[in-house]
């Protein structure tokens, strides 16, 4: 199935990084990026607000918006086989996340912490969609995601080639402050409303949590993702 | 101006908290809800669905929706009269945020690491708005905001009272992991795509950034600003 990128940094990104396009749709004061655009030698088609509109579904395309093939996603072992030998692994896993704007939020931190790849479970709540590529500002293209049948088992298999699953909770959970995250390391993150799923909890090592100290009981799912993945890159590259 | 705040989990904290409501709107599948509003004495209507799409502007209403006077936002005085005398004060700037998900995920760890207060400048591109307010989880009751006339202004006066600035920026910056930050601190968060603007920068006392080992170049706004207040928080109370 296509997918509809829209926004004029979003379509640049694609187009600096030699993406396929099929189609480059633009208002006709789009100069700019339908130059950059026939240079390729990609297609363009000149239309009016209004169809950007209905392509975009109502989201802000600023004028532009690139027909592209449908976000692949990848297995876990090819995840596994682009890390280098000397490198600890560092994967993070959604379970059951709902939230297009947090999945494409983590997916940008996610690649400016070097993580190696996002496992989602087939058949998602929130797939790899225009809108999680809108937000991920491009992250989308630089992170791999790994789609799987069954999150525990995936955890088994990780487990068996040596990865520490750290889950997130907020009852019996040491503070995250504490690990010093210096195995390879599966970060699970739970649903927005509901956490970690029980069975997915009972794969984790240990549970972290983040001191509050407010009134409010959780954070954002990808705030709160976002604080322990730059943990686990501080504690393994200290300043 | 009335506010309608929708979802039930919101509408809940609302009840629970005390709040000033209205009227509050149900479908009559909402018995609990309901109830739990009879009983304070609020006035109830049974709506259908339409006028509940209707009043939350497409927001996921869940069934109700409660209609309350608009937020207030508080003068920097009245926030820093808050503060207690040996605490060091912990305030946040927002420079031209645009994004209502960004503000309210913000509002919910500023609650969480004890910010004392929250300032934008008056007729911000985006306010304290129902859907702030829903995505702040409940934290745009707890955590004082100020709107302000003038950003550069203000940061002049919190600087006479002994309030360090610091500002983000890729460039020129330092580690955010090198600063003590113990002293009064002023946390500055530009917009999503400008950043910082040259008046508020010049008037930080020092810049930080965030290490990016990735492609992408900058983070979520709210992510970004999360693991800064946390970085203050850890620095304040190491474990």
């Amino acid at each position: 199935m296509a997918q509809y990128i829209y926004g004029k940094n979003m379509v640049q990104q694609l187009l600096k990084d030699n993406k396929k396009i099929d189609v480059l749709y633009v208002l006709d004061n789009q100069k700019d990026i339908e130059q950059a655009g026939r240079k390729k030698g990609i297609r363009i088609e000149r239309v009016d607000r209004k169809h950007l509109d209905k392509l975009a579904e109502g989201g802000n395309h600023q004028g532009v918006i690139a027909k592209v093939e449908e976000y692949k996603t990848v297995s876990i072992d090819q995840i596994l086989s682009t890390i280098p030998e000397d490198k600890l692994g560092f994967l993070v896993m959604l379970d059951e996340l709902e939230d297009p704007h947090n999945l494409g939020a983590i997916l940008r931190t996610a690649d400016a912490v070097g993580v190696d790849g996002i496992i989602i479970k087939k058949n998602n709540a929130v797939g790899l969609t225009s809108t999680v590529a809108k937000v991920s500002a491009g992250a989308i293209e630089t992170v791999p995601v790994a789609d799987v049948t069954n999150l525990t088992q995936t955890l088994k298999q990780l487990k068996d080639k040596g990865y520490w699953v750290v889950g997130t909770d907020m009852k019996n959970a040491q503070d995250y402050r504490q690990p010093k995250y210096d195995t390879p390391i599966v970060l699970v993150i739970g649903n927005e409303g509901k956490g970690i799923s029980r069975l997915v909890k009972e794969e984790c090592d240990f549970l972290v949590k983040l001191p509050m100290v407010g009134e409010i009981s959780s954070l954002n799912a990808s705030v709160a993702c976002g604080i322990l993945m730059y943990e686990v890159y501080n504690k393994r590259f200290p300043l």
